[in-house]
C-alpha cells in the first residue's frame, strides 16, 4: 500500500459472527480502516475487538444505516450479517426475513444514496442443495437467494459492483459454533462417546483464514471492474472428504482415536450428501489444507482453558 | 360443479385489491366458498363484498396466519396480496418486504403446517426489464421475485404444487387505481388537455375477467397434478399496442377525439417500452379484445357518478 495514501475504508456487518471477527483482524491488519454496523446485542463482543474504529449502531431503522453508510463513506461494503438456523420454526420466521433480506436491502438502499458501489456478499453453498441451479437445502439459504434477487436490482439501477461468495463449511481459531469439528475437540478432551450420523455425506471445510483471503480478493477484482454486476462464486476448499474422512483425519493429526460410533444417528432432514460445485472465485485458492488447519486448531485449542 | 358436493373453498389475500375483488366475485359465481385474510384496513371494502364467507384479520403476525389457514382449510390459496410502488422512497422499504415477502412466506409456512398444497400466485411481468431472464424494472417486482425463491424451498420440503401468474396492466370496471385508462376516461369527460410521454412504449392490457379466468384456470390445472412443483406462466391478453395505439383505439370506440399531447413528458426511469414475453398459460386465453373491453368500460363508467 501506498504509505501517503488515506488507508481504505471497509463498512461490514456481521463483524461479531466467525467470519466476520477474523475478517476485521484481516482488514486491519492490510491496512484498512473498519468500522462495523451491528445490533446493539453484538456490543459488547465488537468492544472487544480492537481494530474496529466505530461501531455504527442499528436497530432495524434504515436512517440508521443510512447515517452509517453516508457519514463513513466505505470503498468496499462487506455484508457478511446475517441469522443462521440450519432449521427454523415458525416463529422464526419474522427474524429471518428481517436479518437476511431486510437489512441487507436497507444496506443497498443507504450504498445508493451514498454512490457507494462496492459490495461484497456471503452466500451459502447451501443455496443449491443439489449441485446445479438454486435448491434451497433451508429456509435460511431460501433468505439467502432472495437477498441476491433484491441485489439484482441495485445492481441495474445503482451501479452496484458485487460479488457474492458462496461459502461452505468453515472452521478456524476461536469458533464458538457447535459444528462437527467442535464436537471432535470436545470427544478429544474428554473421551466420552459421540455419536453420529453414518457420515457419509462430503463436506467441504474451508479455513477462516482463507475465506478472509477470498473476501479481500473479491474486493481487489472489484474495485478494478468499472462496470455494475453481480458475481456468484464458490468459495471451496477444493479438498472434499466424508465426514467419515474428516474425523480419521482429525484422529491422524490428534495421534488418539476417538470413540465415535457413525450411524448412531438418522441423517438430518435434506442432509447435503454433495456439496455444490460452483465456478471458482478466479484467482484465489485456499492454502490451508485441513490437515495443517487442524493441526493449528488442535494446538490453538490446547492453549485454551477447557470448556465448561 | 356435482351439487352434492360440498363445496370447495378458497382463500385469497388481496381480497380487497382490483383483482382480488373481482375474483371473489368470480369464485362465488363458480360455486366456491371464498374467505379472505386481510390487515384491518381493508375490512370496510371487504364488507361490501357480499361472497366472502369469512374475513381473517391480519396485523402481521403468523399465528394469525396459521389459524385462518388450519380453520377454514381451503382447497386453493390465491395470494394476491402485495404492496405496489412503481417507485419506492427508502422509508417504504420495510413496508414492501413485509408485504411482498414476509406476509407470503407466513402463508407458506401456515399450509405447511396445515398440509394445504395448493396455491395460485400473483406475480408480474416487470420481474423481467427486457424480455428473457430476471431483471427487476423496480424493487416491488424485486420482492416479487424474491418471494417466489422462498416458494421453491416449500416446494421442496412441503409438497407444495403452486404456479406464478405473471400479469401485465390489467383494467376493467371498479378499478380506483390511476393507470391509463383511467386517465383517457378523465379526458373524455372533462375535454381537458391531457400530456403523456412519447406513447411509444408497448403495453399488454389484459381485462380483469380474462384474468380471473386464468386465475381459476390455474387452479384446476394445479388441482389435476399430484407433484409438488413451481410452474411460472404469462398471462397476457396476446394482444399489443403502443400507448398511441391504445389511445386512438381508446377515440374509436368512444367515438370522439381526445386533446392529448404526446411527447408532453418524459418516460419514466426504466419505462418498459416492450413486455416481457413469457411461456403462456398453457389451455387458457384471453377471450376480451382491447375494443370489446373498452366498449364495456366505457358503458360502465356512463352509468357511474362524475369522478370528483
Amino acid at each position: 500500500m501506498n504509505p501517503l495514501a488515506e488507508a481504505p475504508r471497509a463498512l461490514i456487518t456481521g463483524a461479531s459472527g466467525f467470519i466476520g471477527s477474523h475478517l476485521i483482524e484481516r482488514l486491519s491488519f492490510e491496512g484498512w480502516q473498519v468500522a462495523a454496523i451491528a445490533r446493539p446485542a453484538s456490543a459488547p463482543s465488537l468492544a472487544l475487538l480492537q481494530p474496529v474504529a466505530k461501531v455504527y449502531r442499528y436497530t432495524g431503522q434504515i436512517a440508521e444505516v443510512v447515517e452509517a453508510v453516508a457519514e463513513f463513506k466505505p470503498q468496499v461494503v462487506f455484508h457478511l450479517g446475517s441469522l443462521f438456523l440450519a432449521q427454523h420454526d415458525s416463529f422464526q420466521i419474522e427474524s429471518l426475513i428481517s436479518s437476511n433480506i431486510l437489512f441487507g436491502t436497507q444496506l443497498l438502499e443507504a450504498m445508493r444514496l451514498a454512490k457507494i458501489t462496492t459490495l461484497v456478499n456471503a452466500g451459502t453453498a447451501w443455496q443449491s442443495f443439489n449441485s446445479g441451479g438454486y435448491n434451497p437445502v433451508n429456509l435460511y439459504a431460501a433468505t439467502k437467494q432472495a437477498f441476491e434477487d433484491i441485489l439484482l436490482y441495485y445492481v441495474e439501477t445503482a451501479g452496484v459492483r458485487a460479488m457474492t461468495l458462496r461459502i461452505f463449511d468453515t472452521y478456524g481459531p476461536a469458533d464458538t459454533r457447535r459444528k462437527l469439528l467442535a464436537l471432535l475437540v470436545d470427544t478429544l478432551r474428554t473421551g466420552e462417546p459421540l455419536g453420529m450420523s453414518p457420515g457419509e455425506q462430503v463436506v467441504d471445510l474451508t479455513h477462516v483464514d482463507d475465506i478472509c483471503s477470498a473476501f479481500l480478493h473479491a474486493a481487489r477484482l472489484l474495485q478494478s471492474k468499472d462496470e455494475s454486476r453481480h458475481e456468484v462464486y464458490a468459495v471451496s476448499s477444493e479438498e472434499r472428504h466424508t465426514v467419515r474422512e474428516v474425523a480419521a483425519i482429525f484422529e491422524e493429526v490428534a495421534k488418539k482415536p476417538l470413540p465415535i460410533t457413525f450411524g448412531a444417528r438418522a441423517y438430518r432432514d435434506r442432509e447435503v450428501m454433495e456439496p455444490w460445485q460452483g465456478t471458482r472465485l478466479p484467482g484465489w485458492h485456499a492454502k490451508i489444507s485441513l490437515r495443517e488447519g487442524l493441526r493449528r486448531l488442535l494446538l490453538a485449542e490446547k492453549t485454551l482453558p477447557q470448556r465448561s
